[in-house]
């Protein structure tokens, strides 16, 4: 099959899936942006790259960089990690206080608001300038320099923080939260203001392809057993309260955010980042979903 | 790698494991199963079958039961199905209430008690001796005439039926459970109660890693394609409140059984079985997941 | 202040409370009754009855059943009763099992549905005939042999049973039911079923306004604490979720149905009830709610 | 009854009931207060003062406040506070955010810690100065002046903020918290921090067993119709989540607080305060509330 051909299809068909979901509106950077786009980049394990529509138009990344402070976190805790933030799927709306509040300050996984909180707090705790360094390494992963965080975003999501405020205070009062609340906000909505294309986004995560080695710089980020098990993990968790839709639709893990942006990985073949503002009751891109499930059934990709 | 020679290694260093958890004792006749056995076995694509220990003694199969009335209900009710019955991790204690009641009376998935019980009600209606078909369909799976269902368990069950005679009426409550409630729970108690063996099982499953055709009967008992689903639905969701960890550490789809049992499947591969009766505070067996992760780790058979 | 003449105005001015609410309609018994009707009655710890409106016309008394089960269970039990059932607030919806849950089969009061399952599983436990034995006591309180069950909707409610099946069903799980499920609910939908007027209920209840002694039959059927501890019952957890409402505007203790009646307690003074048959949101009759709050404001009659 | 010998042989007996909880040790200031002490006072509406044991011995009064606190806001927003804070009894422990997030951020009530703290940002909202203006209606309340706010206490509360920080932030994500978090906590935990003994407390809350009237000031502090109201919502959700059996046992109005006060109110004869810091696992002062009951008891003094 001619993977540009299908991209090239698959960008031609996504106007359907239009208008059938709500651009995020908490903030009002976020719901100004245009509706109906669509983008779709490959970046394959031998370093070929297929994409098509507006792969190249930057959008916030959002919950996306969830996966890239896990990763930098992993990095820098190792196992550790492990004791401040489960492995189990959330079952629950993805910034549920309940769960934090019966199980302790102990957030079910990495990728809900809360888990993200966690690991947010981790690397400041190690890191004396955690926006910097993010920003440097998401450049590092994506070959790409120019890459931005945008203050406007970032400050408007801040002046919006009190849910996210309020389970990083519950945290702090079950001994998981070691920072000071506002310093780690401010650091984890400017991870969350990334600004990034599909293709900037394809390539920085071919670590997760790959066994833990990113091509652009050829540093191994993360072992070969760190990245199956960050696999495992966004397999289960990655898409909030629909992981378990996306694996038996997609089935590829996968990372989405609320900007319209989805990444998804398969192991030993490539990744992929799709983008389209418009969001389902999940806050996952519609026509973004969408695109993914051509793209499995179309090279029957699922793992299974 | 000799993957014989592997099974009996890792039957030899179980019993560095016996004496970390605890045999169900929730009803007599599981609590009375002696406590230190262990038995694998492995069962290939290609019908090459590899086995060490006990892996022809027969055990309660249990919630591994809840595989089999899936693909049952797959196959007779397809996509219909999953009007009654969530795709999503669960995210609670596997037999919680509280769930059910949120959600007006659809269970998460259909590994989760409730879940299970809507899927042996769906086959209730089409099923004029549902306890019969079962029986019949996984001797046939297992090409294995003498398997059975231990009558004295199944009634133990019965006897013990309260939490889950709570959940059919709480279901029923909310339109989504139709047959007689004991008729359902007897069929469902049956389900739990067959007895098998590593060898059978692993044999009975072949349907999930070949793409749907069992390799006893050659028959196409499930679609490519739903084969798929169903093992993304067993990886984030088949080990109960444990599933994340299992797919961290194991990297395979798979289901347990508070007998001690779990089966697990590498997609175009093999189906695998262990049985070891002790289990962890999750319900899963200790012995178990521990030959599952060397397993996975020593033929680096993460599906990531 | 004339009594009579208050209870005649606020009968003249009750239809005014009429459209704002909605008839029960979960069975059809129940929803098949007229909605604009109206009946208050007043009963003095000397023996003096004032009524007005429909106040001899029957109605299904429905939960406020549960005051005179909860009395014979401590006439019976003592204080072994509150072994089995709390003293507390629901604080949730009156029939929700999350919180049965969470304290794992002990209800939270005896006037919410699965208190009440108890106090009748209570009462099945010594009566060989627990509904002869209601239908005698409720006559013998209200002095009115001609008291029936309506068996209509009796079995009505029973049809409809899927809810109060589960909690009980719960409960047994938690070893906190001892009778057969269906016999207890058996008996606590004849309970519900009860078909008394206003006048009816407020004699009935006269043992609540004078420290225990029922003044149609002149026996002492509770202890003076045994009386003041349930009158404090019933202040606390007596109107479903709307408890603190009731003693915010009414300031009495007092029992609702969803047949539409309410009784309440000035105790030392009276017992008084009316009728009418839509309920606000909470179950509660509107016009009886609004009419109580009357009374209460022009006697002032607030125990405060 | 001589109600001076009554409280001198209840100060007599308290020591029969140390040892049987423990002291507040969430913070130093609080886990520092030697346990076997124990005070008594009444005052009744016509201005007699009785007491006996450390009943002019100051503690921390705590939770006491959140009364002073409602009254206050009663007085300045009237019914227009009950948009913002529900009249409901908890069910739930008294700090959880649980019960928050499923109802968008209205607290229950105003006497759980959440409600409380919506309390506190309406009157910040009216006060420049609202530390200042408790202290000085708490001197005016008790007639004396010499009243202080132990700044230690307030300040170790501060550094320990963090589930009230939770669920400020919770409130304000909702739209329900108007002014700055930290103020509010500051002005809210000064408010906890008063340092008052049982007599002061007994005359500060006379105007609740007036009508409304405060008897040291002359003042009418609350309408006679608020002042009803505010006895059913602390008879209704006084004592945190021991409310129903504190009604049962008592069957008077109450206040308490984890330094080991309860401040009891009987309408139209008299207010009481008791202290004794050993406190059972609802935080409720154990000799405290057996000093009540005897109080109930011997003068018969339930409402009902």
């Amino acid at each position: 099959m001619d993977l540009q051909q299908l991209l090239t299809d698959i960008n031609a068909a996504a106007p359907d899936h239009f208008g059938q979901g709500k651009v995020a509106d908490y903030i009002p950077a976020l719901a100004s942006v245009p509706a109906r786009q669509f983008g779709i980049a490959v970046y394959t394990v031998d370093g070929d790259l297929y994409f098509s529509g507006m792969a190249q138009k930057r959008f916030s990344i959002q919950s996306i960089s969830k996966a890239f402070s896990l990763a930098m976190a992993i990095n820098r805790h190792g196992d550790a990690l492990w004791e401040r933030v489960g492995k189990e799927p959330s079952g629950t709306a993805f910034n549920s206080l309940v769960q934090l509040e019966f199980e302790h300050g102990i957030p079910r996984n990495p990728f809900i608001n809360a888990g993200a909180l966690v690991v947010a707090d981790s690397l400041c705790s190690r890191l004396s300038a955690p926006v910097h360094a993010m920003l440097e390494m998401v450049r590092l992963r994506a070959g790409e320099a120019s890459i931005l965080i945008d203050r406007k975003v970032a400050d408007s999501e801040y002046e919006h923080r009190y849910r996210n405020a309020a389970m990083a205070n519950l945290m702090k009062s079950f001994g998981n939260f070691h920072n000071d609340v506002d310093r780690v906000l401010r650091a984890y909505f400017s991870y969350c203001a990334l600004s990034m294309n599909c293709v900037e986004l394809a390539k920085a995560f071919s670590f997760l392809a790959t066994g833990g080695k990113c091509l652009q710089s050829g540093e191994q980020f993360l072992s070969r057993r760190q990245a199956q098990q960050m696999n495992a993990l966004l397999f289960t968790s990655g898409l909030y309260d629909a992981a378990g839709d996306f694996a038996y639709r997609v089935g590829m893990p996968g990372k989405s955010g609320v900007g319209g942006g989805i990444v998804a990985v398969l192991p030993g073949r490539f990744t992929a980042c799709v983008w389209s503002p418009e969001l389902n009751e999940y806050g996952n891109s519609v026509a973004g979903i969408w695109a993914l499930e051509e793209l499995s059934k179309a090279l029957d990709l699922s793992l299974f």
